[in-house]
């Protein structure tokens, strides 16, 4: 254990990108993520003490400016993860536009960011190895699905346990076009877990492992099989009470053959579409939108067409004084 | 409708040849098949009418010799999916290595075999496409997940309903090698698949769906994940009491670090090793053999190292008279 003056050094500071990300990937419940490529931007300062914000975009008004900051919180747990006895004051500038309480992973992106940039800042010989960065994440999000994407990109199938989370990345086809329409409502993580039932039956346990692997194999090597790839019997059937907007916008693009899915726990919805479909499930979504039932009267959507980023947090500015 | 005549040559014969295969791979309970490069060759002739056979090998002396042997029926079906309004005389010989009631899917070889050679030997015009012939050994089978892998090779991942069944065929890592434990008694598919419970906790199912997934990548890209990736939560720990042997050979081999699992319906047990690990697995399979409790007194095991065929069923004869 050394003081935080052996590893850091005050006035020098790190930005990192970090995209949002997608988890319960379809059939893929509790495993399967997603990376999107929309971004939060933090930077770190190592200040000598206490702390400064400096704070734009989505949640910029409702989050704490103080050692509570998601950010702040996630710095001091990196830290002490490399043996710091003691911490340093902090600057956080952040630009978030990963809307919070969607779906789209933005805790997650802002702890990997958190970990990410703090951890680039040590000196070299204290810096924490990229799994342990990965379970310092994981442990701040009590799970590692958004993390995983987070952090490496691309798709990745995450396991294991506290402590010992295991992620395996996976390159996704160049052709896989996410497309997510995002309401302008929220729901809880936690009423959606409330709604997942203590047990399924076998045989839709057992359609759904078909499909989970059946996912991998589509968003690797064929797109053209996303949609029967994304049937999930585990997490949406459930939930659907929790966000109908959501549920009904899901249905309807399925309907028309587009691989549409609840983004993590909603209401996001999220299409996975070849390039060449992709206008055509935006118009769709556009179609929906514009012929609401009563349940959705006041639903309004943010239409966005994004990439699965092939690589995941990365430092964009290196230190700086 | 035509007659036979129109479209088969009396006195023309086909050999094919067709590998084994494993259904239930792991998680992948009634979806994920692999070929497994232990074969059975079948020679088809046309005659003007009766049937003769010629059978060796496994099972030779117990299947019927008359139109309800399996080949035969085969042949009529894909003769009657191609439209025939009669049908002509059979010859068929028959060379099995594949074990009976195994779990080495031989009865799923055996249709192939016989919708293969009947097809191939069909006038070209009259001949079922692709698709057909997957339809009609699917709907002899029941289910596709042993026929998939016969006729594709490598990892198949299937799905769908009578009569619309799909199948996504995946190429296998070149270092994955198959080591079957063939023990000396027979489970029925029947009993196994009673055993199953209705329902499972939805956790179990979630990781289950993680582990199928993970199964895919691991045998296309990372053998090294394949122990983690063919952990199992919907059949083999239920259907252990109908083959006690079996399991604890799986568990021995799983515990000292083999992804082992039991193949199809069982009692055959399967390891996948990568190359440099299959001499272990033997060596390991030896020791617990020599070694056994008073269950398995009188079981004797028959241990083979296989591939995983990037080929399915072919032609090896072309037709002759």
């Amino acid at each position: 254990m050394g003081t935080w003056r052996d590893v850091l050094t005050p006035g020098e500071s790190i930005e990192v990108e970090v995209p949002a990300s997608t988890g319960n990937v379809g059939p893929g419940y509790d495993s399967l993520g997603l990376a999107l490529g929309h971004y939060d931007t933090v930077e770190i300062g190592v200040l000598e003490s206490g702390l400064e914000f400096e704070l734009h975009g989505e949640g910029c008004e409702s989050v704490p400016r103080t050692e509570d900051h998601l950010v702040v919180r996630c710095a001091r747990a990196a830290w002490a993860a490399a043996g710091l006895a003691d911490q340093p004051g902090l600057r956080v500038v952040a630009h978030n536009r990963i809307p919070h309480g969607r779906g789209m992973g933005s805790s997650a992106s802002c702890a990997v960011a958190g970990v990410v940039a703090a951890n680039a800042l040590l000196a070299e010989s204290a810096r924490l190895t990229d799994r342990q960065v990965f379970q310092v994440c994981a442990a701040i999000e009590g799970h590692p699905d958004n993390v995983a994407p987070s952090l490496h990109g691309g798709l990745t199938i995450s396991w294991g346990e506290p402590g010992e989370w295991e992620s395996a990345p996976v390159t996704v086809h160049d052709d896989v076009v996410p497309v997510v329409a995002i309401p302008n409502y929220e729901v809880s993580t936690a009423l959606a877990r409330s709604l997942l039932p203590a047990q399924v039956e076998h045989r839709a346990a057992a359609v759904n492992a078909g499909r989970a692997a059946l996912l991998v194999e589509a968003l690797t090597h064929r797109p053209e099989l996303l949609l029967p790839a994304t049937a999930d019997a585990l997490h949406q059937p459930f939930r659907a009470p929790a966000m109908p907007p959501s549920a009904a916008l899901v249905s309807y693009l399925r309907d028309r053959g587009h691989a549409a899915l609840i983004s993590g726990a909603g209401p996001t919805v999220l299409a996975l579409a070849p390039s060449a479909d992709a206008g055509r499930v935006e118009a769709a979504i556009t179609d929906f939108a514009a012929h609401p039932d009563e349940e959705r009267e006041h639903v309004t959507w943010r239409v966005l067409r994004l990439t699965v980023p092939r690589q995941g947090a990365r430092v964009v500015s290196h230190p700086k004084q």
